[in-house]
């Protein structure tokens, strides 16, 4: 099972920056990378001692190819378990693949996508879950997303998990104990410790599950449907959400990210926005086509934003009521947000007036910034952060939420079993199945298709 | 004039990645460092040795922002020549920003483009022609810019120009020594070993300012322009020339560059390809704006190519004759290669006829890379390598080659005047000029300004 060739990536992004490095991690990883390099001072890498770092020359007959600095990893005390290297190179794409070409000619071979940690975790250096969470690290782009994976890459999760399933084979190995000497009708587990754990589990298996919905929406968004017509501000108002974020994020060239006009982090939680046209009554064919998208969009939604311009009110007063009751029937479930948009423009009777006419309403000026902090509030008002502030563990993986979902199913035939006095060979069987669901979180349970779908998700060079 | 501050930059290319690397450098970079990384096994990194690497978290306020490895150089062992610490972290910009603003918090300020190399020019680790070397060894996209930039960094050109620099200050000295006992008339600078130095110096300064015109080719491509009606397999050829490249770079995932279509290196050497229409006779205004606009390009262009469709050769062969005729006129020193393409479907009694009627014609398929080899050579015959294979000292700055130039005209100004017997007051302050302008080149003579200008031309975290 532990991989006996020696890989090597590019782990830092593609392209050009000030530095690049290139990893190389296997059995052979110290000797492959003494034979290309040449210390500063005459130094041989193969005796030098684990977490060291090594200014030389990266050369080969004769050909120099950069000045590099070598950081050295060896045995179990590096990233993946085994010898590695990190070729710390100036970051020219033409450097990078020069170094990474001479590398595979000594050697090495390309990695795949997310063989590094493939291989800490075969090596016994995370679990599954924990693996997993290193792609959701990178992948995080917000502050709740970022506090997940950081929780679960250190274990959180999966010691949980782990600690109960330890409880339940030894219950197990006692229960199959018993049917060794089936004739003597012995019991080796006692029962009513047996139903605390079962219990206990029970409870934990439901808490982890039921996080998963604010696990979903921490990891992918919370889809917010905006239904507006044009020129009623929307943009305006997106911009003066995003404002505050903008600015930090302009602050530090060199990191800036490609802004997705319509994503939005609030405290934390990201919010996608989904844009609509309006839904009123209409006879032409093309627009009532539009009109029965803007309604697909708002099913698809968590929450509906209903956006217009106040400054009109007077004037479309009745077409609005229609169309908020329109969405309010159709969505009766559905958190709705009514905004009166450019409110700057009323008097503070006209303001009263509207207030009066649609129960619910927010005033906001986008251009103005008023009521863009009430709005905020009123978003994050529909997300059940308690189990984020409180610092719980939250399931944000499919893959988990499946096997949790199975895993209780088992749990609870055993409660069923126990209660109803079956057989234990009978019991046993679906504390195994429990044990088998419970194993395929943390990967002490595993199989090649199960590993390749997991990394295939992951960078190269990760 | 060295830097009291701490300064902060990503390092590695912005966006998203296995790994990231921050760089902080300066007088407190480890105690800003320090105060907020904890190191897994508990140690202290401000009583660390240098180049070592620490597995640890950063951490502010009980919140953790990764897991990191962070690798220490202490006092005048870095790049810089000041204390740094690079922090190798998870690969999200999220996580990326989120490091970068706890550092800033800390007392770090954000660094300007190249100012990690600026410092370790200023701590005397680098001479600024070594310096700008980084720069174009970062911004090098094939093997000749590349071994250039190479050189020049370890000092291959600067070490010339010191040593002269030396010598000749030495005879400065002598001969302002000699103003001082004006009214003896003694000499202590030996006119013989003077003028010896001279012509050396004045060798060295041409080579080198000849260079350049190798240099430039070298660091910026050849331009070439392509002239052709479309359909005659423009871009058929420029695949066929690229293929070999492209299947190197397509083999390292990650590693792929943005392919720029017309852009093509043959040997190391750069070629950029300018795409032209034809150029025959017409009495449409608009096309002779287009006509008027081929013949522009051509001026710029140091290569011409005139491709066309052979396999039609027959229908248009006079017009063919007339138009190569044409541009012969125009250019009739600029080197062109003339291409007709589609080869393979003529006969070999064809081919004889259209070689005959067109002499240097080079015959083609593109499409069954027939003749694309012949092509390569032939480009790469306009291009003077000699210096390059030779492994001599090659200029591509315009600045240094600029400061040589002044340099020769002073140095011309003392041959005259020791051989038209000056005084020795005069010639001593066109020494000084040279002087001067020597220093300017490795940076022993500088200002702000120029400093400014250099580096601006860095990336950030350089």
């Amino acid at each position: 099972m532990i991989p006996q060739d020696t890989i090597v990536a590019l782990a830092t992004p593609s392209g050009s920056g000030a530095i690049a490095i290139i990893r190389i991690s296997g059995k052979d990883a110290i000797t492959i990378a003494a034979s290309v390099f040449t210390s500063i001072k005459g130094k041989d890498i193969t005796t030098q001692k684990t977490h060291t770092l090594h200014l030389g020359h990266i050369t080969d007959d004769n050909k120099i190819y950069d000045q590099v600095l070598l950081s050295l990893f060896k045995g179990t005390n590096s990233y993946t378990g085994e010898n590695t290297v990190e070729i710390s190179c100036h970051g020219s794409v033409y450097i990078q693949q020069q170094i990474i070409q001479l590398l595979l000619r000594k050697g090495c071979r390309m990695a795949n996508a997310g063989e590094f940690t493939l291989r800490a975790f075969l090596n016994g250096k995370l679990d599954l879950s924990q693996a997993e969470a290193v792609a959701d690290l990178i992948a995080s782009d917000n502050e709740a997303s970022h506090q997940i994976a950081m929780q679960q890459m250190r274990g959180g999760f999966s010691n949980e998990i782990a600690k109960l399933r330890e409880e339940l084979l030894n219950f197990a190995s006692l229960i199959e104990l018993e049917l060794d000497f089936a004739e003597e009708d012995v019991e080796f587990a006692d029962r009513t410790q047996f139903t605390d754990l079962l219990n206990r589990i029970n409870f934990v298996l439901k808490r982890l599950i039921d996080s998963f919905a604010v696990g979903n929406v921490i990891k992918n968004g919370i889809p917010v449907a905006i239904v507006g017509e044009p020129n009623v501000g929307k943009s305006t108002l997106l911009n003066a959400l995003l404002n505050e974020e903008r600015a930090i994020v302009s602050d530090i060239a060199g990191t800036t990210r490609d802004t997705i006009e319509d994503e939005l982090v609030i405290n934390g939680i990201g919010f996608r926005f989904i844009d609509t046209a309006g839904i009123r009554e209409t006879e032409d064919v093309v627009e009532s086509i539009g009109i029965r998208k803007t309604f697909e969009k708002m099913e698809q939604a968590q929450v509906v934003v209903y956006l217009f311009n106040v400054a009109q009110f007077g004037i479309q007063g009745s077409e609005l009521k229609t169309e908020i009751e329109k969405i309010k029937n159709q969505f009766p479930l559905k958190p709705l947000v009514i905004i009166g948009n450019k409110a700057d423009k009323l008097t503070e009777n006209q303001k009263k007036e509207a207030l009066e006419l649609i129960p619910g309403l927010l005033l906001v000026s986008a251009k103005e910034n008023i009521g863009v902090e009430e709005l905020k509030d009123k978003l994050l008002s529909f997300v059940n952060t308690g189990a984020l502030r409180n610092n719980e563990t939250i399931v944000t993986n499919t893959r988990h939420y499946d096997s949790l979902l199975k895993a209780l199913e088992e749990i609870q035939k055993v409660q069923f079993g126990l209660q109803s006095g079956i057989s234990a060979d009978l019991m046993a069987i679906d504390i195994r199945q429990a044990l088998y669901y419970f194993g395929e979180i943390t990967g002490q349970v595993t199989n090649d298709e199960l590993l390749g779908n997991i990394f295939a998700n992951f960078c190269i060079g990760k």
